[in-house]
Formats: C-alpha cells, structure tokens, sequence
C-alpha cells in the first residue's frame, strides 16, 4: 500500500487529485501484493439456482426463466454477457442447482448443512482454480432476491421491511408479500449463532457457491468485485466466517434494494457506482471493470514529475 | 428516443432495470438520431492556455507548468493521456495561448471581445471537423479554475465564496485569496447582458475554444462529455449563447468544486460518476467513456425475449 501511494505521488498530478481511483489502486496493490499496476484479468463467474420459495409468488418471473437465462448467458446475449465482453472479462456460467429447487424457506430450511458446507467448498476450489486477478460473484436465480433479504435479515440483524425491495420487478403489493415471506422464513428457521447453519436454512445453492467463491478469492490474493444486492450477501455471510475475508472487497455499486446499502455499510464498503442498477447476474460489477483497470494503468503509465519535467509544487 | 427506448424493453432483463445505463443510451439516440447502438468513437480535445490572474497566487503551481503538462499530454504520459489509452479515445492538444497570459481578471477584462470571438469561432470549427460521436472538452491552464469561478458567480450568478473551491491544491487561506479575486474580478468587469463579453472580460482563451467546442459539436450531433468544473463552465457559457446545446451534453462527473455541482444544476444535468476527481484535463470523462459504449453495446448486443426464448413477464 505504502509502495503504491508512493508512486501515485509521483505522478504528474496534485497529489489525491483523482481521488477514489487512487484509492483504488492502493486498495488494489494491498490485495494481490503488487504495487506494480499491472494489468488483471477478470473473471465473471454466475452461479445460478432454483428456490422452492417461488411457491409463495414473490418473483415477477416463473421459476422456468433461471434455466431461459443459463441459456442466455451461454449464448452471450445476457446484459452481463454483453458488458463482460466490453470490459475484457470472462464469463463462467456455473450450475448449482438449476432445476432442482431448494426447500421453501418460509416453512423450513432451505438445504442440509452439509449439502451447503460442500457448495461454499466447491466454490472455494473454484476460486483457488480461476487464473484471474479479479473475480466477480455473479448470479442469476428466480427468487433469489427474498433468499438474499432473509439472509441479511438474519445477520445483520433487521426487521424484513427495512431489507426487502423490488428485486427485479415487484409491485408494493409483492413487495409486501416478500417481507411476510421473510418474516415467516425468520420464524420457521430461528438458527442465528453460525453463519453456515443461517447460511443452509435461508439460503440457496447459487448463494452458498459464491460464499465459497469470495472465501476462496480472498484466500488466493484476488480482488472480489461485488455487484449487488445478492452477490453482496454472499460476501457478507463469507465475512462471518471468515473476517478478513472483507479486506479483498470492493464494491462495485449501489443498488436501490434497501437490503444491499445495509450489507455495504455493514461490510463498510463504499460503492464505486450508483446508477441504478437492479439486474444482478454480475451486470453492475462489469460496468465498474474499467474504473479498476484504469486505477491500475494510472499506477502503470502515468509519467512522473521527474521524468516528464513538470515543476512539482510539492503537495 | 421512442426507437431506443423500444429496443431496451425487448432485450432479456426486466424494464428499467439497468437504470441510468437505459437512459444513457436512450440520450445518446436522441442526439445522434440512431437508435442501433452503433459504436461511438470518442475524441478528448485538451485545450492550454495561460492565464493573468496567476499574478495573484491563486494556483499552487506556477504558470510555467501549463507548457510543462501540454509536453507531458503529447508525450502521452498524463492521467488524461493514459486513462483515453484505457478508452480507447483519441487525444487532441490544442495551444489556446500556452506561454501568452491573458490579462489579469482581478484588474480587468482578460480578452477584447473580438478575441474571444474568434476562439470561439475556431472551436465551433474544430468540433465539425472532428471525426467523433463523442466530444470530450478538456483543459489545461494553471489558474484557470479561478477563471470558471469568475464566470460561474458571473453566470449563475452567485457570490464568489459558493463557487469556489481548492480547485487542484489550495489550502483555506489559498481558497480565501482566490474568492476575493473573484469579487475584484466581477467588479472589476460590470457587464452580464451577453454571455460573450462576460467570456471575453472574465473567461480565458482555453475556456473560449472550449465554448466554440461545445457549440460546434452540438450543431453537428455529437455527443459532448462534461468532465469537471472548467470544462462545464464552458458548457454553461456555450448554452447560454445556443440554449438547445445542453440537449447534447452528458455530465461524467461530479467534482468536489462547489462550483461544479451549481454549475451542472443549472444545466440540469445528474453526472454519472461521483469519485472526488479534481484533476481536469478531461481525466473524469475518460473514465466515464467505458459507460457510453457500454449503454450503446446493450442496445446493439443484448438478445431479446423473443431471440433468447426466455419468458417475459411483461413489467
């Protein structure tokens, strides 16, 4: 950190003067151990899933459209497929129980704990296996948004109405019924003491890959570059089982789920981005790629005041 | 905008959900008049100049330092340099005045009028002759963010302490001295009726070319890019000369200058990124480049409910 502040000093600028994109490439250097602003590669990995909580009607979309858009992303006509190819990232497409629903979290638990213990593994290997400096929690999970707000409302602690939102297309009325759902979720699963125990009862499959996946990047040095509201909970049960696991975080942007400000503040990450995103699939995070990249060419390219021969004036 | 706004509410994602990336794209079609999604390419014209006022210590950085920086842009070692690299942007350096000050604002006019309109006129022809979709006005000009100051408090108007700011290295006493020049500037050059004499009396030669900038490439159906607070001061001299211009104005950035945020509220446009860029040059609207050819490639990439076969819940 000290080395990559040192050298953006350097730079032809008044010092601080691009702000949070030095901040960045500091953020950045103290995560992979490299000062040098080298290039990363990104990696976009989307898990996806089913929720047997769609039984309750708290998605705009049939449960049939996760397996649509599994399609979609491979076919690269996904939003995040288009804006992985803008940025320069790859695209991994992961099946974590597409099809094949979890229990409905408002009348039990979602998974049996090893059956979750053994997807944050696999998505810890994964992790440990990409050949990326930077890797993305995408997902894309019909339902997903309710697993995602009851998560959060068991960890953080807060009461369902101060985490549930829109999701993807939700009226007042089923955003309503999202917040009954998530306190009958609450009820019917009342674990609170370990992450993985919240995690197996109110989780989903996808969910429970990409709590592996941060835990696993964060293991091997690489940049965890959250996107929204899902994605974001994933880190913050990854968070409570492993703490330092927050120091490999930045976040991409600002959803408008009143659930993901909560998480973000929570993890006390400020967000790059706030545009109003509210797709997921990793969407937001891709759009932030190029403010990483850019941090990193600032560290890698930028002429320094001696070397350009512009007068410093020292500040 | 009707044809743009169509095609985004085909594509495989809920309406809207992509938020100010949809409206971004849908903007862009309005000025260009092609709602395809065809890629932009993007020109940063950096105009220098140098200034009087410096006479009165308001620039951490001496004036020698404008030369310096326009030496560092071609030799392609500027933040602005590498972060239009990283975009995919070309550079244009234009010698506004470099090394022939102005005269000093704080004792009278800084331009005949005659000068001023012919910067004007040779920027309005620079920008027709630009081979862009994308216009970005940059600047480099030590002193010349007292100079946007002046003629922000002019323009809004407003009184010289709300507008004026650290700029890219002051200190509270530094901030101090630079709002009472501003105050001796604005009395010193009384007239306010045409935004021509004030550009003339309070404005810079950098600042003139960037207002013909601004107007030329809105004549010829560019998209303009607003990077900080001198780049749209110009913008706001530029809409007061031809109104419908802001039609065709983008803001990339918020700038922590208290002048920037009046000066954008007044044009009324919400900037897209918000990261504490101070710099200028044109840096913050390199940044935001990698957005605009995002929200252009959703519109030409993305599949549609139809091509995808995926289940469109009609929201």
């Amino acid at each position: 950190m000290t080395d990559a502040q040192a050298r953006l000093d350097a730079k032809t600028k008044p010092r601080g003067s691009l702000g949070r994109l030095e901040e960045l490439a500091v953020r950045i250097a103290s995560i992979t151990g490299d000062a040098s602003g080298a290039p990363l590669q990104a990696a976009i990995v989307v898990a996806a899933g089913d929720h047997g909580v769609t039984a309750e009607g708290v998605s705009a979309y049939p449960s049939e459209v996760t397996r649509q858009m599994v399609a979609n992303f491979e076919g690269g006509g996904a939003a995040v497929s288009v804006l992985a190819r803008q940025a320069g990232a790859t695209v991994h497409v992961v099946d974590a129980g597409v099809g094949n629903p979890t229990g409905n979290i408002a009348t039990g638990p979602a998974l049996e704990r090893a059956e979750a213990d053994e997807l944050v593994e696999r998505g810890r290997r994964f992790a440990h296996e990409l050949d990326a400096g930077i890797v993305v929690p995408g997902e894309m999970g019909i339902g997903n948004s309710t697993i995602a707000s009851a998560l959060a409302a068991a960890l953080l602690p807060r009461e369902p109405e101060d985490v549930c939102g829109r999701g993807t297309g939700l009226d007042a009325e089923g955003v309503a019924r999202k917040v009954d759902v998530v306190r009958r979720a609450l009820a019917a699963n009342p674990a609170r003491d370990d992450a993985r125990d919240v995690l197996a009862a109110l989780g989903g499959r996808e969910l429970a890959f990409l709590v592996g996946l941060v835990l696993g990047a964060a293991e091997s040095n690489k940049v965890v570059l959250l996107d929204g509201f899902i994605s974001s909970t994933a880190a913050l049960v990854a968070a409570r089982i492993e703490p330092a696991a927050v120091e490999s975080m930045v976040a991409a942007h600002r959803s408008p789920e009143p659930g993901h400000s909560l998480v973000l503040a929570e993890l006390g990450l400020v967000p790059l981005l706030d545009l109003g995103l509210r797709l997921g699939e990793g969407s937001g995070a891709a759009l932030a790629l190029p403010l990483l990249a850019s941090s990193l060419a600032i560290l890698r390219e930028m002429a320094t005041f001696e070397s350009a021969g512009v007068t410093d004036a020292g500040r």
